[in-house]
This record gives C-alpha cells, sequence and structure tokens, in this order.
C-alpha cells in the first residue's frame, strides 16, 4: 500500500508537469539540458563515489562480471553523458511543428500539429547511462518521465537525479519533468505498468526476460522490442565479394546487439563458394556454424560445425554462433523470414533489381535493408540523433525510435467562421 | 470450444491471406473495389430480401425505432455503399510509397515505406453499410480484415459478404482477405479481441457500452475513441457573429454525432452579448441550458433553463442539451477543457492571434480548432477521403482515421556493400 500509494504520487506529480513540459519553448528546454551536462561534469567526483558504492554492494552479492561492466561509470562514460545531452540540445525540436496544412473546399485548413505523449515510464536495467539519456529524450520532446532503473545502480542513479532535477530548475522548467524512483522495491515496477491514469506509454530497456515479464503485465501501451533475430540472404544474384563483408560484419563486429545477424541464408546456386569464402572469415573468429543438410554438406570440414535444429531458427544467440541454411530461390528466403524473423531486421545481399524491390516490399520486418549489414540498424545510423530504443512492433513507432517516437499529432484546423452544411 | 476453433480458423485464413493482400498492387485492389460496386447494383433486389428478413426478426424482438432505422437497407443507401467503394477505388494508394529518402555519412540510404498493418478486425452494431466501407478501406490499405457485426443484420451482411468475396476473387484477390463472422454467438468477439496471433488491430465501431466493454476485455490495440465530450470556447477577443454561428452549428446541427458540442465556455467579457445572442437561436430548437451560476444569471428567463451539476462537465447528451460555464479567461477555459474534454475535438473562437496558436498548442486533444465548427471532425472533411473511425488515444492514429490509419512504417535502407565500422 506504501508503494502504491508513493507511486500514485511521482505519477500525479509528472501528469502536472507534463502539462508544463509540453508548452515549454525549444531554447528553455535547451538550457535545462546544457545546465545538467555542466552540473554532470562538474560533479564526476560524487558520481565515481556513488558509482563505487554501488559496486561494492553489488561484488558483495556476487554480480556476474558482464553485469558489473555496465554497472561501471568511468570517466569516459561520464563524458560521453554530458556530450550525449548536447547532441539532443543540437537536435530539431519536434514539439508544435504543424504540416500539412491544406485548404479544404469548405474554407477551413487542416493540418497536423507535432505534440509529446505525455508521461513516459522507462525501465531499465543496471545502466546508469541510461537514466541521463532517457531524461535527455523526454525533456526535449516535451514529456515527462518516470525512470526506474536497476536497483543495483541506485546511489549512482539518485546523484544523477539530483542533477536532472538541478538542471530544470536552473532553466525555470518543474523539477519533477524527471523522477527516478528511490525504492528498489520491485513492486514499484508493477504499479508503474499499470498506473494508466498518470502513465501513457512505457518504454522497457533490457534484457528478454524483463521484456516477457512486462508485456504479461502491463496494461499500458509498450515501445519495445523482445529480440532481434535478424537474417542476412545472400541471392543467386549477390555481388559475393560485398556478401561476405556484409555476413561476416553482420555476425562479428559485435555478438550482444539486436541487430546481430543470427541466421544466414544463401541460395543455393551461390552456397559453395559463399559459404567457402565465409567459412574462411568465422574460422579466425571461431564462430560455430548450425547449418542446415546442404550447409552442412559444404562446410563438412569447418572445425566449428553443427546440425541445425529447429529450435536454431528461433534462437537469438547472442554469441559466436550462426545458424545456416540454404534456401533454393527468394520465395523460400523471404518465407523462412518472415516465419522466424523477430521481424527486426533482414537484409538481403543481391545485384538484381527485381530481387531487392521484392525483398523490401515482401519482408515483412521494421527494418529491411539491401546490400548493407544489419548492424547498421541503430537510431545514430539512421539519423534520428539518438535513440531511446527499438520497436518491432507494427502500431506508432517502429523501428529504432527517436525523439519523434516520443510524440503524437493533433489535427489543427483553422478556420474563418465555417460552419458544417 | 467450437466457436474458439472457428475463430481460429478464420483468424489463421485471415492471417494467410494478409500476406497476399500486402504484395497485391493497386490496379488489382482498384479492380477488386469496382467489381464489388458492380455486384451490390446488381443485387438490389436480393440485399432488400435479405435486410427485410433482418427487420421482420429486429421488429418482432422489438427493437427500439432508432435502431431499426440504423438496420434499414434503403436504395438509396446500396447506391451509397456502391458510389463509397468507388471513391476508395480513386483514393491513391498509400502502400509501398517510400518518403524521407536520405543519404547518411555511412553511405546507406534510409528511409521509410508504408505497410499494411495486416489483420484488421472490425467490430460494429446494426449497420450493414459498415461492412461495405470497411471491407472498402481494408482492400485498398493491403489489409486483411474480420468483421463482425451486430448480429441483427446477419443476413443482410451474409450476402454483402458473398459480394465482396465474388469482387475480390474476380480481381485474382483472396477471397479470405475479408472474412465476415458467421455466427450471432457473443463469444465469437470475445475470441477476435483476444487471438493476438492473428489479428494486429480492432477497430470498434458502436456505442459507449460496446467501446467500454472491449476496452476491458481485448489484449489486442484498438482504434477507438470512448465519446465526445467537445467544447466551444468563446473567447473575449471573439467575432461574436462567428461565435453565434459556430456555437449554434456545433450543437444543433445534429445531435447525435461524436463531433457535436456537449459542453459551451464563455469568457465573463462577452458572456451577456454572447449568451443573450445565442439563447434566441437555441431557443428555436428548444435546446435545454443547463447553466453554472454566472451564466444562470445572464440567462433566467430562457425557458429551457437548468443548473449545472458537476456532472453536467462529465456528460455526452447526444440530445438537444447543452452544459454552459462562463470562465474568467483563456486560461481557466484551457484547465476546464484539459480536464473535461474526452480528448476528441475542442474550438476556440477569437480573433486574437497570440489566444489562437496558445489554445491550439495547449489543448491536448486529437483536433483543436480557430474558429470553425466542432462538426468539421471528420475523415472526409479533413480531405482523408474516407474515414474507418476516430481515435482519441496519442498512440498511432489520432483524430479521424483514414487510409493512412490502417498501415505502419518500415525502414528501408539501401546500401552499396556497406558495413558498420
Amino acid at each position: 500500500m506504501e508503494i502504491k500509494s508513493y507511486m500514485a504520487r511521482i505519477g500525479q506529480q509528472a501528469r502536472e508537469a507534463s502539462a508544463r513540459m509540453a508548452k515549454a519553448d525549444t531554447a528553455t528546454k535547451n538550457r535545462a539540458l546544457m545546465f545538467i551536462a555542466e552540473a554532470i561534469r562538474r560533479d564526476v567526483a560524487l558520481l565515481r563515489t556513488a558509482n563505487r558504492k554501488d559496486l561494492d554492494i553489488a561484488q558483495d552479492n556476487g554480480l556476474e562480471p558482464s553485469l558489473l561492466d555496465r554497472l561501471t561509470l568511468s570517466d569516459k562514460a561520464i563524458e560521453t553523458m554530458a556530450t550525449g545531452l548536447e547532441q539532443i540540445a543540437s537536435l530539431s525540436d519536434p514539439i508544435g511543428e504543424i504540416t500539412n496544412l491544406r485548404l479544404r473546399p469548405s474554407g477551413i485548413q487542416v493540418g497536423q500539429m507535432r505534440v509529446p505523449l505525455g508521461v513516459i515510464g522507462i525501465i531499465y536495467e543496471a545502466r546508469p547511462n541510461v537514466t541521463v539519456d532517457a531524461a535527455g529524450l523526454c525533456i526535449k520532446s516535451g514529456n515527462a518521465t518516470i525512470l526506474r532503473g536497476g536497483s543495483e545502480a541506485i546511489n549512482c542513479n539518485q546523484v544523477l537525479a539530483s542533477l536532472v532535477k538541478e538542471g530544470l530548475k536552473k532553466a525555470g522548467l518543474p523539477e519533477q519533468a524527471v523522477q527516478v524512483v528511490e525504492t528498489t522495491d520491485r513492486a514499484a515496477v508493477g504499479e508503474l505498468i499499470t498506473m494508466s491514469e498518470y502513465v501513457d506509454v512505457i518504454v522497457p530497456r533490457g534484457g528478454k526476460g524483463l521484456i516477457e515479464r512486462l508485456m504479461r503485465e502491463s496494461t499500458i501501451p509498450m515501445i519495445k522490442h523482445l529480440d532481434g533475430i535478424c537474417h542476412v540472404y545472400i541471392d543467386d544474384c549477390a555481388d559475393l565479394e560485398k556478401a561476405v563483408e556484409i555476413a561476416f560484419n553482420a555476425k562479428c563486429q559485435r555478438y550482444g546487439t539486436c541487430n546481430t545477424m543470427e541466421t544466414l541464408l544463401v541460395s543455393k546456386n551461390v552456397a559453395l563458394e559463399a559459404l567457402s569464402l565465409l567459412a574462411r572469415r568465422y574460422h579466425d573468429e571461431e564462430v560455430e556454424l548450425r547449418c542446415d543438410e546442404k550447409a552442412y554438406q559444404i562446410l563438412f570440414e569447418y572445425p566449428y560445425l553443427a546440425r541445425a535444429t529447429e529450435a536454431d531458427w528461433e534462437t537469438e544467440y547472442l554469441a559466436p554462433i550462426l545458424a545456416v541454411r540454404v534456401v533454393n530461390n527468394l520465395d523460400e528466403a523471404i518465407t523462412h523470414i518472415n516465419r522466424y524473423s523477430s521481424k527486426h531486421t533482414d537484409a538481403i545481399i543481391t545485384e538484381n533489381y527485381s530481387h531487392a524491390l521484392r525483398f523490401l516490399r515482401e519482408v515483412d520486418s521494421s527494418s529491411v535493408m539491401v546490400n548493407a549489414s544489419t548492424r547498421f540498424a541503430d537510431g545514430f545510423e539512421y539519423g534520428l540523433g539518438a535513440e531511446i530504443g527499438i520497436s518491432n512492433d507494427k502500431l506508432h513507432a517502429r523501428g529504432p525510435v527517436g525523439l519523434e517516437g516520443l510524440t503524437s499529432l493533433k489535427y489543427v484546423v483553422l478556420g474563418h467562421g465555417e460552419i458544417r452544411k
């Protein structure tokens, strides 16, 4: 009950702050971002101390090394947070922009104005930098936000929260536009994802376990993706040099990201050559190849070889493992992708114009690519300037989500006294 | 269990058909629409007979006159259905359009392609024309659709469904792109709104009771509005001639529509004159005025006068009744609207430039208007060409929803062999 009323108060305050944020002008919002960046740089020592406290507790609790690594706030990471805020300040303000103003036969002019969503709830794991990135994006897009970070980062997040509030206040914006949930009680998340009177959208950032739990329990719409089972299809009309570079990059440039390729499809007409070339590259990285029968026959001498089972087509490895399948043609590739893809990012490698167009049109994923690495599916690479997350859903924002994904459109009608006949 | 498997089969068929619809070219989709229009005109007699059957049953069941009226399919209504399809055919095809293709520093080109949502479930009451309108919009936007109309119209809907299927087949499109649920069992609705593996979005069309029930039970996102509590605010800088015309039109042009004004706000500086002028107009239509204290003092001689209670600010009358409140200024008007409005449509009447801009920016509704009747909030009036419904929500489509609201965007990346560095 205490948590319930605590969260309701936070929700109410956020709702109130969101009305003031929606009206705030661009210069004021940018000033707040710059003040926060300034405060972060000033208080590096304070942040390091708070982070040290979090790390000590985490070590005592036996946290995994990879999580400790994410939790660590180096001087460089702190500077990156400050720079990130300056970048967000330099982006153009989407709010208030009116587009498509058209004169109608009745005499009225009808257009659409971009407006904030309202209150954004962000739930993330032990990465303190998300606190600042998310706060920055929400401030710029005129939203209020409620941040619930991993309990492991609570000390650091509280310091960051105070710096954000300082910046907001100095700029004349409501401090409660950004609130960090200050309890590590898990029940707080349960409240956050069900108090639909105060929260308009939830953005979860974290592993599949977190997202699945939130999907089951949230009554508020989410901007999210569950996983990234991304495909590269090497077409029979592929330039094999490009194909090898892209298929290597898409798998090996980073294993742990959601836009990493997890399944490689190869047209049977080029399978022998393409797989032989690729095997040499993957060999250096000791990538395990889990192959269907035809690919297995071609790669039988490859040392890190395994047979693929049905489960492999549905697995996001996030590791040096790749599922490989030989397909008869483009149709089979598209069918495979539309069945097994997590609708994140899929690419075709081809020089054939019609194949490229068909792939773009018929693959039902949030990003479809021709002759480019799936690793490009990213807000910065797409030119959004920043990224709050990636959505695999079809409603509202889809693909990498930047400032615009935190906004909505309303119709504006400019009349001169018109009435409906 | 039988209903469950019946609905699952329909869902599966819709999902399969949606993949073919997504690929269909514009000419083919338009041909299907024209064939359906042709079949409707050919089978007017058949439709009248089926409608007669529905009406007889409805009369035996003692259906209200207003519902009988909606259920009735006149020759004119049948012709309007056919014309509606021709209009949809004449709209430009949103699907496949690529916008914002921009070259990025990495060398890739990034744009967005408009794509269908997939499978749309439409739930409506006893209005047979919705069957054809909704089918037409879904066909044009490359979606498959499952239609569940009111059980009172089942005979008529079955004939319409067969005509739609005939048109689809003749054009070479999958007949199962449009399926009418052929059972009147209410459990079918329960299935439709929870089979998220087959249905991407639900569009409910009907009264508040229907929508509320669906909101409680649906696990699939909806494009919907619950009610229309629309406001007109007569500012102290209003041209009173325009104000009177608009406030009269917004209330009296039609009582039963969601974009009808339900509350009139008047600035205290012009209240005496504006309300006196308006009372003469409302008097002719015997509109009951439910007034706050200040308005009551001004209108004390008006014959259809009542005192407003808190509940009146939250009521959608759909009748010749109007809540009236005198406010001190623009701020108070905006505060009242943002508190009580159903976020459908709200208008200001003013000649003051700054007041107009502030109202447009600060009123948080799906349509905001200056010097125009709220009755203009409509897909046809806005130039969308057609309307599947109106959404008061902020995610995805907002305001009147046309073809574009039945679509999504995906990112397309055109590369030349680029890899991520």
